[in-house]
This record gives C-alpha cells, structure tokens and sequence, in this order.
C-alpha cells in the first residue's frame, strides 16, 4: 500500500513558493526568448545514481501547475528502489513548461529521494531485527510534511510531527516537575485521553518512574552496549522503548540488537545527501 | 561588512511556515503543561562543533514572534568562525516561548551554518588563487533565498538566483537556435540590456562563439585539466569564465589552478551536512 | 495553570479575516464619518449573562491589531466564572480604533465562552464522578484550534484535534480490514509508535478484539445503561474507555456513573449558544 | 433563482482553511493506512433532521479538492426543505478522498443548513404580515459570508454585511455629533451618494430627527408592543422601520404585526443549532 | 477631519507586495554592497510639483516594515496641497532601509497623490455648484481601496466600491428583467433593506420608471445640455442625480450647472498622471 | 515569438485579488438578482478606441476562474496593433459569470494596453534608430510583472525588475564609494559573476571611471543635445549608454540620434492613459 501524501494543499503551496523564488516576476528568460509558446517536447526523468524514489507525483506535479496539458507518465511509484540510470517518468508537452519547470522539479526529487534513500539504508541494515527506524523533528524548515513522507517511502516510520500530536518529556520538563513520574502525571492532567507520551530517560530509577506514570513511550537517550539493553530489559514492555542520540548507518544494527523497540535518527531529514536525477530531453 | 539580509517578510513568512509545522494547531503540549504563562528562564545557544556561523538574527527571531518579550543577545555575528563549545547568544523570557520555540530556531541555525562552513572550506581551499566560490539553483525547495545567504556568509559569492535575473543558454537552447552564436543574439534580441548572458560550453569552437557573440559569463562544463586550462586560455579574458560539474572539496583546489575565474558547486547548499547546534537552558 | 493559547500566528490571522470581513475596503464608514483620528475614549467590556470566560486576550488584540496605542486591562482570566454584568475588561485609546473593533471583539469573545460555558455546565455536572469531558471533531469550520481552546478554559479535555493527531477506527474502517483486531493491526504497520490508537466497538466481541489488538482508547458509541456499565467491565480499565453519541447535559451524568473514563460531545462546540457580552463607552 | 453564492475564492478558503485544521500535515492517518490509493467506494449525503438546506456545492466541493475525480450528484438545491431521511447528495469516487473529507463536509453543511433552518422558521412564522427577517453582524468569525448566504436561502435578506457597505448611526455616533439629524448630517457630507444611512432610535423625537435627517432606515431599538407600533405610524412610510434587539421565534410575530419593515435577529447566525447531517457508505 | 485610511492589513498587504516585487529574494543588491547595516543618514521626501497629497503616512510606512527604528515626521497631513518644492516628511535612520524603500515609498506616494490632485481639480471646477464629484470602479486592478482613498484625499466621494455594496442597474439588466421598474422590483426583492440603488437611464420614459420604482439614485448616463437638464428636472429632486460618461474636467463646470447631484469620472483614477515626488538624502 | 507572461500562480494571484475587491464578500448583487444560476450569453470585447493589446489572455482568464466553462476565444494576439472598433475576443457561457467579471477585465486589459499603446508609439519614433526602448521601476505598486510585460508587448526591452537582478550606482552610492570607480569595485566584491552593473555618471570624468571600472551600463542621467553625444562618444562603445530623465514621446527621437543605445522613461508605466476597452453582450 502506498503511504498517503501530505495534504494536496500542501503540496501545492510547496510547488508555488519554490516556482516563485525560481521565476521572480520575470520568469524563465531564457527559455522564453528561444521558445516559443507553441513548442513541444518531450523528456525523461533519470535517476544517475541508485537510490530509493520520493515524491515523483509531487515534483512533477509542478509541469502541471505550470502548463496543465503536459502528459507525464510515472515508471515507478514512491518506495521503489531504482539502480542508476532507472527511467523515472516521461513528459510531453510544452518546451517552455518542461524547461522552466525542471530544477524545481529535480530539487524536489532529488532532496526526498535522498532522505528515502538513507532511511531504506538503515532499515535493511536492521531486516534481521523488529527494530524499526523513525525520523525526528530535526527537518529542514517548511519541508517537515514532505520529509516525514520520504521516510515512509524508505520503509521507516515517523515520529512526533510537531510539539502538537505527542507530548516528549524532556530534562528541563523533569527538572521542572519534580520527577519523570510528577512530569507525567502533570501532563495526563492536561492533555487528552487520545494524546501519547513519550519521556526521555537516563537512569534506571527514571526508567521506573517512567513506567509506573504510565509512559507509553520511553527513550533511552544516548544509552549504549550494555546499559541500553539493560534499561530495554527494566521496561520489560511494559512501554515502546526507543533509543536516540547518534546514531549512525553503522551503529544501527549493534544498538537494534539491544532489543530496543525504535531507533530515531536526525541525520535521515538533515543531512542526507541528495539523490542524483536529471531530465533528458 | 556584514551581507544583506534576505528581506524581512520572507524571514518572518520562513518562521511562520516553520513555527506552524511544529505547532499545528494544539501547540506545544508539553511545555503548555508543565510551565505557566509567567514562567521564565534563561538559555544559551551554542554550537557543539567547530564551523561558520550563518542566520543567527533570522533563527532568534522565533522567539521573538512567539513572545515579543524575550530578550536575545547574540555573541557572534554571522560569517564568524566559532569552535565547538562557543556560546552563541543568550535568551531570558518566558519559558514556554523559548521551549516552544527551540527546535525551529535550532533547525534554521544548523542548517544555514552548515552550509556556510561548506562554503567557508572550500573559500579556504581556494585561498591562494583568485577563483571565486559560487553556489547553484541545486537549492533546498523554498529556502533559496536562505541558503544563497549562507554561502555569502561562507565567504562564497551567488549565482544567479532563478531563472529571472540572468540568462543561462545551455545544450537545448543552443540545439534549438542552431549555435551557442545564434542562442546569444535570440536572446540579446529579447531581454533587456541589464541582463547578463551566461553561456555553457563544451568545445573550443563553442568558446569561440560565445565569446564572438558577447556571452557575459562562459561556464566550462564539466572539462578538467588540460582541457580546462585550454577552455580559459581560449578566452583569454574576454569574458568571465566558469567551471562547474561535480566539482568537490578535494578537486576544486586543482580546477582553480586551471586560472578559471568562478567555480559552482551544488553540494554546499544541497548536501552540506547540518552544523550541530544546541540550546542549553 | 492557564491553558496555553492557540499559536499567535493563528490568532493573528483569525483576527485579520474577521476585521476583513467586517471592514471590506472601505473601513467603518460611520465612525469614520463622526470620529476624527485623535478622537479618545474609553470603553469597558462587559458580560451580560453569566458564564465562563474564554478568548478575553484573543478577543481584545483585535484593538492592538487596529491601532497598537489602545491600553487594554483585562480584569479576569480565560477559565475564570463570571456573574451577569461583571466587568471583563477596560480598553483607553482611539475611539475610531475601539468602536471599529467592537463587533470583532465581541463575536469572538461572546462565541468562545458560549463554548467554555456550555463545556463547563457539563464539568460541574460529574464533578462528583472522574469521568472527563472532551469535545469532538464536530467544529465550527476555520475555528477548531479556538474551540477547543475554548473547551479546555471550560473544564474539559481535547479529543484529537484532526484526522492526523490520532488514528481513529470507524465501521468503514473495520469492515475494510474485516475486524477490530485487523484494523489495529494495519493501522500499526504503518503509522509511527507515537500515535495512539482509538476504536469504535458496537459489540462485546469487538470489546475483545480491542483489548487484544492494543487500542489506546475503546469508543463505546451510542452505549447506554446496563450495556454500557457491562462494556466497561469487559475493558476493564485495560483500555481508556469513552462514550459517545447525543449525550446531552441531562444525561452526561448517568453514563458517567456507567464508570466511563471519558464522555465525549458535539454540541458544546456545534451549537452552544454565544455568551451575551457587550462593549459600553 | 437561487441566491448568488458567496465568492469562488471565498469558498475555496473556507475548504483549505477547513481541511487545513483536519488534515493538519500528516493527513489521514487512519484512512491512509487502512485504505489504499485505488480504492473506490460511492456514498450518500443524508439529513438526519428535517430543515432547510444550505451549502451542499459550497460542502461537497471539498470531495473536489481532494480528489478531483469524485463524482458529485446533488439531489436537492440549497433553500429546498427536506425532511429526515432525505438523500442529499450521492458521491463517488476515491475511498480516500471521501472518508477524508466527510467530516469537512458535515459540519459545512450542517452549520449552514442550521441557519437556514432557523431562519426558514421564523420567515414561515411571519408568512402572513409584509415585514422580512434579515440578520444582523452578529456571525462567527470568518464566516459571515457563508452565514449571510445561509440566510439568504432559509428566505432572509441580509443586513449589511460589514462597516464598509451601509452606515449604521448608534447611540455613541449620536452623542459625538449632537443629535440624530447632525450625525446623518456629518455622515452624509462624507460618504458617497450610494450609501444607505441607518439609524438607531430611541424616543419619537429621535424618529423625527432621522426622518427629517433623511434616513434609509429607522431602526426601533428595543421597541415593543405599543411603543413599536406607534414608533412605525411615526415614521409613516417615510423611511424604512426596523425592528431589533432579543427578538425571538416566539416574539417576532407579535412584532411584525405591529407594522414594521424588518425585523433583524442575532442568534439565527450565532446561536442556531446544527443541522445533523451524515454521510453514510 | 481626516479621511479614514483603508484598513491596516490592506496597507501593509500592499507594501509587503510591493516590496516583494523590488526586492525579489535577493535584496537590494547595490545598498548592500554599499552600506553596513549601521549607517544611518536622515532624508527628505519632496514634491517636485503642486498638487495635493494623498498617501504620506502609508507609503512611509514602507520603511518601518524594513527597520522598525527608522524615525518618520510628517510636515503635511493627506488632503493638504502643497506647491512645487515643498517638504513632505523627514526620516532619519538607516540608509540601507531609507534606499531601499525610496521607490516604494514614492511609486505609492506619486501615484495617489496623482489621483488627489486630479481629483481636486475638478473639484475646485465645481466650487460654485452643488454638484459632489465621485469616481467609478475603473481603477487600477489591487488598488481600488487605496485609489477611492486618494479621491477622498481630493475632496471627492466615492462611488460604490464594487459589485457587493450597491446595486447598479444597467441596460443588461434592464433587458433582461424587462424594464427598469421590474428590474428594480427583482433586485429588491431579493437584496436587504439597506442597499442602495442606482439605475442608469436613457430616456424620460425610463426616468419616470425609476422613480416610480424607488431608485435611490439616478444615472443620466452621457447626457449633455439640454438633455441633461431636461431628466434633473424629470427626477424633481425625488432621487440623487447622477451624471456619467466621458466627462473631462473641461465639460464637468458645464455638466454641473445643470443641477446634477454628481458627475462621476473614470479618468481621475485609471488615467490621473504621477504627481512628482521625491527624496533627497 | 510572443514574450513569455508573468508567472501563471502571479497571473492567478492578481485576478482573485482584483476580484475580491469588487466582489467583497457578497458578491455582485445586482447580476445575481436579475440572472439565473443557469442563464447563458455571448459577448464580445472590443477595443472602442486604436492601440496595442497587452494582456489579453491574462485579462480573459478571470472569467475561467469565476466559471470553468465559459469559452473565450481570442481574435488578436498580444502585442497586436488594433483598431478602434477592433473585436478583440468572444466570449459565451455564464451570464453571471460573464457581467461579474466583466469590469475586472476591463481594467486589466485598459490598463496593460494602455502601456503597450505608449510604448508602441515611442518604439515607432526610433523605428529608424538602433536605440532601443526601456522601462524603469516608476511603475504601479504590484503591477510590476503586468507593467514590465506590456511593455514588452510594445516593442520595448525591460530595465532591471528591481533592487534584486541588477546593481545601479547612483549619487548617494556613489558619495559614500568615494568615487564611481571605487563603488563599482565595492560592489564587484561583494555581488555575484552574472549581476550586472549599471551606473549613473553626471560628468565626463565619471564616465571615464564608470569604463575603467568596467561597468556594464552606464546612465547619462538627464544629458541632453551634444553634452549627450559627447557622452556617448567618450564610453566608445565599452559599455551600453543609457538615457534617462524626462524623456518625452517628443524628445525621444533627438535623443536617440545623439547614439545612445537605450532610452528609459517612466511616464510608459506610471502615467500612460489606459485604452478604453469594452465589453458588449
């Protein structure tokens, strides 16, 4: 099943503000002095390097924003995986729509398929385990909805969008409640019945606290080895145990083997290198 | 002298777009539980590892959206080169306003510092030659005008910003008018006379042409070496050239002693990793 | 504590569309007409009924937003009771501003606590039960975040703010997936370890398969009396339980007593009648 | 004829607004995880309530945002009464699409179908007497447009829809300028020759003054049984008499027979319960 | 008394648009380059013609949206006349914010202060008359608010603002609905009790129609003389007298002395030629 | 080849903002009175006096936004030469439709013509000159992209859009550099390889230092006669010459034999009289 899309609004306001800051008030003056209004064409989009697609309805949609009878046909479909020199889609249409459309297009692709691939690099590292990978809220600004996506179309889940659909305790939530257990009772009293909590740890006594507050994720941050497959054990599932702070490709697979529920990773959304794609004409 | 700002209502449209993902419309349910309106503390911002500092102001300026109250002093100004540990500005006010908006000052802050410290690096790789460092529309969908920003912080000059306010004539516009000649004159027919004509090149005769036909900026795509050198003797002055195509921190040394007066890279605003940045209360 | 207020840049832009609305292009043509721009005034707001407050700093920034030199003291707080005729809050500055602004005011902040009014007559009616009040989706289209704000100043607690806060299984849902416990069971595979997990069940059987799929919270829908009161045992404090479906003032009481942990309504936020509040200079 | 909707882009606000808040960034997270891409479905638009319809394109247009492909066949027009039970609308299209907008769409159409209904009952309750029923500012915030639209199909007129299209003299306007004649005098001065002036009063020398002063419309503040009566023979056809102020289904027969032009009531906007509305599988 | 400016957020919509278009998202590349962010200067903004002014205090704001500190005083008050060389305003703060919203500032001070003067000339035609001049809705598209607010500025009233504050009937209208009386009979029926009227005539016949039929204003549309004269008689004062159609500030003192309530004027708004203004340093 | 217009999301932006100040929030009140829902028509558009089209196309389109379905065929095409009299479309479909955007077209197709038609008339005076035709920034607030296009329309060449897509040095800039020279190399250092550089210069020396200093453009700010030409004579074809400052359609033909390569004038924008349009059923 395809992951849903961010909201078509969104991806809309996405298209028009990245238009906008290519084509200012004067637009493609290139192209618009070589072409003419009548000019057709017709181009692939290309995948130059291996990789996990993103966002291939979304970036394209811009040609139809652009012109609304270019023709586009898609050869994969979000989550696939593509080796380098894979056929991603086909255009027909207006040369002037194509041209002026293609950077916001390939920006668009190949920032999402990059964060898919990464995360999909990740999650094959931990096949052999029920550790699944999330994101974080470390996004670049404006583009949380559409990164959060291209980690579901690499396979991992996401976490919190925002500080509005999950309350995380964090140390100064901690300090300034009393305790992980005062913290979780202060917040219970507040929010909804529909509202999940999450507390970050870093002892064994919190881990405790976190439990019998009732905690429905715990996150044991920045444990490794031993400690973190100890606290695994101390929750003992009674709660989602999540393990955050670091973590690279490499370090994965080791902390997955503590037995950890969910590893979050920053670098996913943050610093992924882009996917390199390209259009043909 | 400290570069211009990108104008304020695009800062303050970025924070809004940025605060509303984090926000949704519940807000920060966490930090609304546990802390009172009157509540306040102090918080340092500082960076955890060594690098180029770019969008302090902007990135601060949360906090002031959320409470026009909060006080923020800064310790760096951006484009200065900070160590790990640097303390980069102090915040007193309202709890739940520097909480709330933590992670979206944090996100812009590492990311336009990031990209600025790729910048920087290459500048100072190139430091012993005249060639200039330039970035590239490869940009982060909606954060152009930030991210161009950045690399000025870098030390590294813009590239045209879209395609409104230059021309750049590449392979299919040169197909399509029938030579590098011909695509300079349609396009010198059109445009008004500030513009200025950016040409690719992939051959000496085309160099030749372009440089017969008043190209402004001659980029010399993809050629290395010899060829390079060639390529900028071949022009020998007559117009600004240009190297550009996959050029990495470890080759651009070597591509600037080719004498070419501009190299771009796509990298430093589409792949540079996020400089870590954190906020202590 | 005060419950924290819907982000500003919601509140801004409610206000804008409101005074939009009012103001059109041409302004208020009669204050206009009377009043010159440094005429002053001052002006107090008043409840007419009694009721429970909510919106007050909402309500009255609309002045700031017309003219940022109008003094505004509020004499209560959102959440506080009030009796008819209390004095809500004194407002000195332009008379233009202030009479512009009136109507504005007065729909926002006479809605708002219509909403906490009604919310709280059904708080005080299980005062002596443990059982919470919460709202529902069933919103006033543009005004959710306020609403529910509202609902929160009353006593109550906030089911999920959207489609995208919590999941929420339905009889389409369930009858797509073939049961409860496949449904729970798709929803997990897919959507990230903090999201809680509300089912409607409409029979015992489905209260099981609930319980064993792991639903954070199990909708009794339409239950009353004796089905009820047997629907929780089942649960058996196993789940959060929550009923739902014209549950009115009259009889929020007797299903609270059905040991329910939470009660669930439309109509505090749908059709609560305005809270008479008034503005006289 | 049916009644002129309120602008295109006013509605399509009203839904991104609307979706905007429901969808927030993640979107769907039930349906999008139960149902997938492809999946179809029809569905039916019921009235649980007998009442007067009102916004069924303006709701159902939402399916159209989503989805552009869902087919929308309307089987009443707006203004039509219905009873309980009535099919409203039959839609088919993308399952997605429509589970995702069901509840954007019922509480549109409920909250305006609610106003119609309410306004349908007083306008059949004056069915007999020559005087209207029109509405007054008193709406909810960012919704006026719709709300004046609703009464327009329950067989109400609309009272000035803001500040900006009619001036409307009260007690304060009067006191500044002196007296009713002189406040007509100094707004007439002002504006322009196609603004109506109304006027409040409240004592029969105020009603001579507006008459002499030329007033579209004398508003009876307050007015009741004999007063009323006698304030209208006062005016004697000269302007138009508007009676106003806690006029309810039970009184305003008993006010219209007293002779007045209008009588304009508040809580047919802000305090009219919902129509229940459902959208059945 | 001062006219009521347009509304705060229609003024700073229109300098954020107009900012947005000269700035783009690069900034003013030549101030920057120049000026730190610093410097300061002080500068005086000027007429370099007679004429009158509308706009001073909404086009200066353009610089406190740059740089909240820029320090503006006002020397004249819209609506004042000025002569060639006078002094308007005074600012003082940073030069990076004064230069780059001289040309805002003054594209929006010149191009109403255009229409104030033009209007002021026509006005000062008819000092003699009773004769009130107003403009139309042929203005320039996004600024009606501001160009009706210039008129007023000139001594001018406005006309209806659009399509929603009045109702105009013209000979579509008329032919469709049969005759002017049963046009206006339609539109009564349907539109409140506080809506003007106005109907455009083309002959005695249609005149005795329109003020049988209760017009509230009367159009004489591209009557002259005689014929003008002969339906301001026909009408006796029973309606407002409107006179339209090519009048040039030549014919207007000759349109007037036929006794005609207004003339209304296209050209003072879409085709009033810049009043100079400008700003020295 | 036709010029390329204004980006489509400005096209759509200006439309629903010009829309929306004629509509507000009720719409038109009159056609919705008289017509159905359901009426249809046909009308033309023409031009009721001789002149350029510009924006026709764009003009046209509100009736597509207010009414998917009405057709609208174009007879010319912009940048067309008309005469009075001229068809310059059809439209059919919407009666409602079609008089509610009638006005709106109107005004954007007037006004946009009426730039093209000055233009067309000073690119005529030179028709046997090689100096070209410019515009400047003195254009109307938030038409910039309309403005610039109609010129385009007419023959003429853009002048830079704004502070963003080029540098122009003038007296303040320069005082503050300490010289012409200093000032472009101040900018040099700071700007982009593809910005160019246009200076103003009041003296031969200047010019002498605006070569040297090598920039692109240089300005012979209000030179006139054979100071002019001298000017002219002593750039020696090492950058394009500009004239500017107070060129009428008059002097322009003097002007441009004096050598100059590109006249700019601020009338062809900022006070040029629209053409009158119509529109007749």
């Amino acid at each position: 099943m395809t992951p849903g899309l961010p909201p078509r609004h969104e991806i809309d306001e996405l298209l028009r503000r990245s238009l906008a800051e290519d084509l200012g008030t004067a637009g493609d003056l290139t192209t618009d002095a070589i072409f003419d209004e009548d000019d057709t064409c017709t181009a692939r989009i290309v995948a130059r390097a291996a990789g996990t697609i993103a966002g291939l309805d979304i970036a394209t949609r811009v040609f139809t924003l652009l012109d609304g009878r270019v023709e586009i046909e898609a050869h994969v479909v979000d989550g696939d995986r593509v080796t380098a020199g894979a056929d991603l889609a086909t255009l027909a249409g207006s040369t002037r729509a194509i041209l002026t459309g293609e950077r916001t297009c390939l920006n668009i692709l190949g920032h999402l398929s990059g964060i898919a691939t990464a995360t999909r690099s990740v999650v094959d590292t931990l096949a052999d385990t029920s550790t699944r990978v999330a994101d974080t809220r470390k996004t670049t600004p404006g583009l949380r909805a559409f990164e959060k996506y291209a980690v579901r179309c690499g396979g991992g889940i996401n976490h919190r969008f925002g500080l509005h659909d999950a309350v995380m305790i964090k140390d100064n939530h901690i300090a300034a409640a009393g305790s992980v257990k005062e913290a979780i009772a202060a917040v219970r009293r507040r929010v909804g019945h529909t509202v999940s909590v999450v507390t970050e740890v870093d002892s064994l006594e919190q881990i405790d606290d976190a439990v019998e507050g009732g905690a429905d994720v715990i996150l044991l941050d920045n444990l490794r080895g031993e400690d973190l497959r100890r606290g695994v054990e101390r929750v003992g599932g009674r709660a989602c145990t999540e393990a955050s702070g670091g973590i690279t490709g490499t370090t994965a697979g080791e902390i997955a083997h503590c037995g950890v529920d969910v590893i979050s990773l920053g670098w996913i959304t943050h610093s992924a290198p882009r996917l390199d794609v390209a259009l043909d004409l």
